[in-house]
């Protein structure tokens, strides 16, 4: 068995012991991914991860996955159970189950799993597995660390060559299929997302690209990332073609002062929320806070979005390693949007960005 | 409002009401594209669409997303909540709820917004939403069958393409790469999947192609599809290189056969677990019951794998218009695997092939 997964297998196992759970259940998703190495796409057949205080792990799959769980980095030290097309798989799953207390389930499964889980298990509390799994995920160790390191360099260098290529006169998703391509070509496995958001469509954060020409004076959000050995890119830039639509100067340095505050209020012990709060005083106070529509930011790893979540009200104390987006944004409807984004780590002298392009206003053609 | 979604939603809150639920609740999936048209990646943040009997439908989405939502097929027409981060959506989408009774949930909803939703509403009976929805999907109107006719000859026309490239000496992956490559020349936006299990490996029905070289003698099994229109193609065929193993030419004619007589059961008012007891009889009768391990088949549309499964103990009446795998198969551990798959139409006067591809035995070089 792996060391690193062996490692991490027994730390879902003690901490589901010390959070009060019978078993920790995860069916394919990042999490069984990140517990086990095993990752196959989430189906309607049940496959299931049983992790419990005190026992081995077992993993249920469909008889026709047999051969391909047992390859898996832990196939050959943890118990594999099989069941076989018309066999009822969560009889199988609840026999491992206690008839009452309380189970934790991956934040991915999907429903008709848990409902299947939940009609065997009547009497049993079923929460979510995130309070135990997410701890372990959102502390990078330094393997992951230089992966997100890599895809960050990989976002710049397509920042880098993307404003080398024009802009005016091409519609929105021919440029990102620019970004697709570049982030391929520097180094990401594929493309995952490529948000080019221009003018009056900046307005809307995930804006998906479409026909819109892009024009002169138009200001485009560029939101974009990739995966790269199971990780992700995730950066996102403003730039203005030619010149800037009016009142954006004023809007694009007061984004960028709150990226920079929030960067500097990442720290070992600081809070999650307090991140959001030093971007949002910002805005708030310079009349603005009614446009800053979302959270500050997100963690990142395996998932796109994971915890933490960098949001009011999330009091989670910050540690090195964990590794999350800084990117707060000011959106006028019909107009045009500003956001600046860069992925941190929190390291113990504070935070270190994993995307160096530069926030300097960007002028393109 | 599109007709066709209006139509959709209609009939969910219809069903929804005949079975006794309160409300049908959808997350982002192929049932949320299905029922709207609206169809953006499942994420953290809550998206949910919530259909009633009596009542217009709801759908509730995370503000910096109400832009897309609006300007989905139905965004003009049904009522859009946007919430904030920092909110609680689940309490939001509470208050559209009774506090008892039935609800029913997509399949697809991941366990994170089904336990907020259960937390919210600790009488409700939380049920799946499948035995509503499915029938609706299940049934492919002219225009989808268009589609999967298309998927169908994309995937035909592939397996011409790739027979007539070299197989010894390669890689599995390397052929996988050709098969992904015309899977996209042949009409697909995108390859979805691309099997290709050769000698020992092909005993492993979801075999991982990988490293192993192909060599004279191997049967390899292929089994690809791709996305077309956000539709699936899936075919299955087993072919030899150069010669076939020993025993292979017996077992190939008894998969053959098997396919081919699952498809003569298939008609309107047969039953789906009929379809597979044709397949499953004759090689069980041949003595090899042991070595088909698998239903016989999966519904296909804007799932890979959906409703209806060819599956014992599926007594689900075949309809006009439904489409679905047969796909029979038998496998011998460390020697070889033979399958045969085509997707199928039901139509009133008994099935329909989507894939012609030739199921004479092919041999390769």
């Amino acid at each position: 068995m792996s060391d690193r997964h062996h490692g991490r297998l027994a730390a879902a196992a003690e901490g589901a012991g010390a959070a009060g759970f019978a078993a920790v259940m995860v069916a394919p998703s990042p999490d069984l991914a990140y517990l086990t190495g095993y990752d196959p796409p989430p189906f309607e057949r049940l496959t299931l991860l049983v992790v419990r205080p005190g026992s081995p792990a077992v993993l249920i799959v469909p008889e026709l996955e047999k051969a391909l769980a047992q390859e898996c980095p832990v196939g050959r030290e943890i118990e594999i159970l099989a069941w076989t097309d018309g066999d009822d798989p969560y009889e199988a799953a609840a026999a491992l189950l206690p008839g009452e207390g309380r189970i934790a389930v991956g934040d991915r499964m999907w429903a008709s799993h848990l409902l299947g889980l939940q009609w065997q298990r009547p009497k049993v509390g079923f929460l979510p597995a995130s309070s135990v799994i997410w701890r372990l995920r959102a502390v990078k160790d330094d393997e992951e660390l230089a992966i997100l390191a890599r895809a960050g360099r990989g976002a710049d260098e397509t920042f880098r060559e993307i404003c080398g290529l024009a802009f005016e006169g091409r519609r929105e998703d021919e440029v990102a299929a620019d970004l697709a391509r570049l982030l391929v070509e520097n180094g990401h496995d594929r493309s995952a997302f490529t948000i080019v958001a221009s003018g009056p469509n900046g307005a809307s954060p995930h804006h998906a690209p479409g026909s819109r020409t892009i024009r002169a004076g138009d200001a485009v959000v560029l939101d974009f990332g990739g995966e790269l050995g199971g990780y992700f890119s995730d950066t996102t830039r403003t730039v203005v073609v030619k010149e800037p639509p009016e009142g954006f100067a004023e809007i694009y340095d007061l984004v960028r002062e709150a990226q920079e505050a929030a960067f500097r209020a990442v720290k070992p012990g600081a809070a999650a929320q307090d991140v959001d709060r030093a971007a949002r005083d910002l805005i708030v106070d310079a009349g603005h806070g009614d446009e800053f529509f979302h959270r500050t930011g997100h963690g990142i790893g395996l998932e796109v979005h994971e915890p933490p979540y960098i949001v009011e009200g999330n009091a989670t104390t910050l540690e090195s390693g964990m590794t999350f987006s800084i990117e707060p944004g000011i959106y006028f409807d019909g107009r045009f949007g500003v956001r600046i984004e860069d992925i941190v780590a929190v390291v113990d002298e504070g935070a270190e960005r994993l995307n160096r392009s530069t926030r300097d206003p960007q002028i393109v053609s």
